[in-house]
């Protein structure tokens, strides 16, 4: 079974020791401060005594620490030991860190492939877990078997070592904007002593049905070109206003009904209240300032 | 079969009218201007000559116009001849609206439930389609055969007429917070040429795993207590800094993460950090100028 080092052992790189292990790889790990790696040596993991003995260890890095700061911190002093190797990172950040880091490893000769964890430790190693990569298609191409120790839903994105955290950020905006939507709508429904969990199942099916129109607004999005499918945004504006005006009859927040209804405002004062919703990607596109 | 009359024939009017025929109820029909009403009466439908004659002529009386003042401006004149009836009145507005109007309608001796339509025209008569009511029970159960013509999915919700238009209200939040949240992550993925519709199927994938986050943290909102079962919100914030950060470096809208941002500030600074995103539900509960 081919090798594998993890390089840092905070909760996710415990998790990823551990899955590399359960599948049988010679896994050597090390963390910056002692007395991490206890449970994964008593369940066979080699402890280097230093970062450069475990990075000599395997061909394949795979590093997970706070931030790119970090990264670089712990693999700046170890490129000629590096060069040749691949390094895989699951440390989190921008799409400008990942480019950045990997042209980084580029000028060293080094291996590079940026990847994201879209799970938590406790998902790691599960077949519906999903770990995106982005860099060299070479690289992920060798050491996808490996890395599939990970998680079942192992994608590779493409050359832009950005792509990944771009998914990773792209995926976050959505998971909040779903959240505060639902703390929004508990907190209405609160008013009327509605409990949360009530609205839950009737939100599941909501988001469901939202799901449903997504394909069909990603082509327009793609196309360039919004008719209304169902509603205008002149059509939603009208219920947006009653959203606010509830949001403020009831004292609870108004400002994500506030948010909601600017965005779809400003698209109508640039005349696409005719339009279906997707017409607001124009209003995401561009920062507020440089619009006409 | 039972007669039913539909005042209003717009979109939404039309696709009621239609649905009520086709279950083979006499259906009669009335519109502020004329013309409306041709297919409907090529269909079967008694077109009557004046809105009264539309009211005596079923007892039960579906209102379906553009907006709260509207449905005043129909019914206002016609209180003697509503009384004893039920008026479902299907038109959207606020929780407070429907309470005014179903005060309105108990000082006159007249049948109210307040309904909302969480479909489109098309959807109208459809199993999938979901309708849900408020008001006194009785009126809902004695014209609940009736009414489960215009949709599989008819729910009574409660006595309280503003309940309907309250759920209505938290449903339409949660669905603009996806929409926005598929948009913006649309715009991040865009500047690396990544075409909406790639995106889609990782949205539904995502939206599928936050759906089933929601009964756990419904739980915490009516329970008051906020353990992180997975991220606390300190570490949300650090990546709400990357997206923060993502959106500004590749100059896309940056509102949206500011406002993600800015409530889980707020959470921290008023000690939430250590706690779960379920804790932000305090942020929706009040308007930002009560806070502590
Ligand atoms: N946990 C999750 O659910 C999750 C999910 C997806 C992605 N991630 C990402 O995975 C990465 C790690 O997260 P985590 O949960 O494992 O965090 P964590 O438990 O806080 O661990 C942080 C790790 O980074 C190390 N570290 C920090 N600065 C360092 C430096 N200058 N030099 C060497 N080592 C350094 C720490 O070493 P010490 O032990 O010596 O402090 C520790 O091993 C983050 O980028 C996170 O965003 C986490
Ligand atoms: N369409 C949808 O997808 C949808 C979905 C859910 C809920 N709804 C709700 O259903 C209601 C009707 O929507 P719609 O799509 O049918 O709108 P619409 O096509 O614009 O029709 C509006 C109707 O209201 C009538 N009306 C307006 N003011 C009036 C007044 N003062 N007196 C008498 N009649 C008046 C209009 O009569 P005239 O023909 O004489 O103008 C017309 O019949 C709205 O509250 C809407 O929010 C619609």
């Amino acid at each position: 079974m081919p090798e594998v080092t993890v390089v840092g052992l905070g909760l996710m790189g415990q998790a990823l020791a551990q899955a590399f292990l359960a599948e049988g790889h010679a896994t050597t790990v090390w963390n910056r401060s002692a007395g991490k790696a206890e449970r994964l040596v008593a369940q066979g993991a080699i402890l280097a005594d230093s970062v450069r003995a475990a990075v000599v260890a395997s061909p394949l890095v795979v590093v997970c620490v706070s931030d790119h700061q970090a990264v670089r911190a712990v693999l700046d002093p170890l490129a000629d030991v590096l060069a040749g190797r691949v390094v895989v990172n699951l440390t989190s950040g921008t799409s400008e860190q990942a480019r950045e880091t990997a042209r980084w490893a580029s000028e060293r000769g080094i291996g590079y492939l940026d990847g994201v964890i879209m799970d938590v430790p406790q998902g790691i190693g599960t077949t519906g877990a999903v770990l995106y990569y982005s860099g060299p298609q070479a690289g992920f191409d060798l050491h996808e078997p490996v890395l599939r120790s990970l998680g079942g839903a192992t994608t590779y994105l493409g050359a832009d070592p950005g792509l990944s955290s771009l998914y990773d950020m792209a995926t976050l905006t959505m998971m909040w904007s779903i959240l505060n939507g639902f703390l929004h709508g508990a907190a209405l429904l609160g008013t009327a002593n509605v409990p949360a969990a009530t609205f839950a199942p009737a939100v599941a099916k909501g988001m469901a049905t939202v799901a449903e129109w997504l394909p069909g607004y990603a082509e327009q999005i793609d196309d360039g070109k919004y008719p209304a499918l169902d509603a205008t945004i002149d059509t939603h504006l009208a219920a947006m206003e009653h959203l606010v005006q509830e949001s403020e009859v009831l004292g609870v927040s108004v400002e994500l009904p506030r948010f909601v209804k600017a965005l779809a405002d400003r698209a109508v004062a640039e005349g696409h209240g005719g339009e279906g919703y997707a017409a607001l990607i124009e209003q995401f596109r561009r920062p507020i300032a440089t619009r006409g």
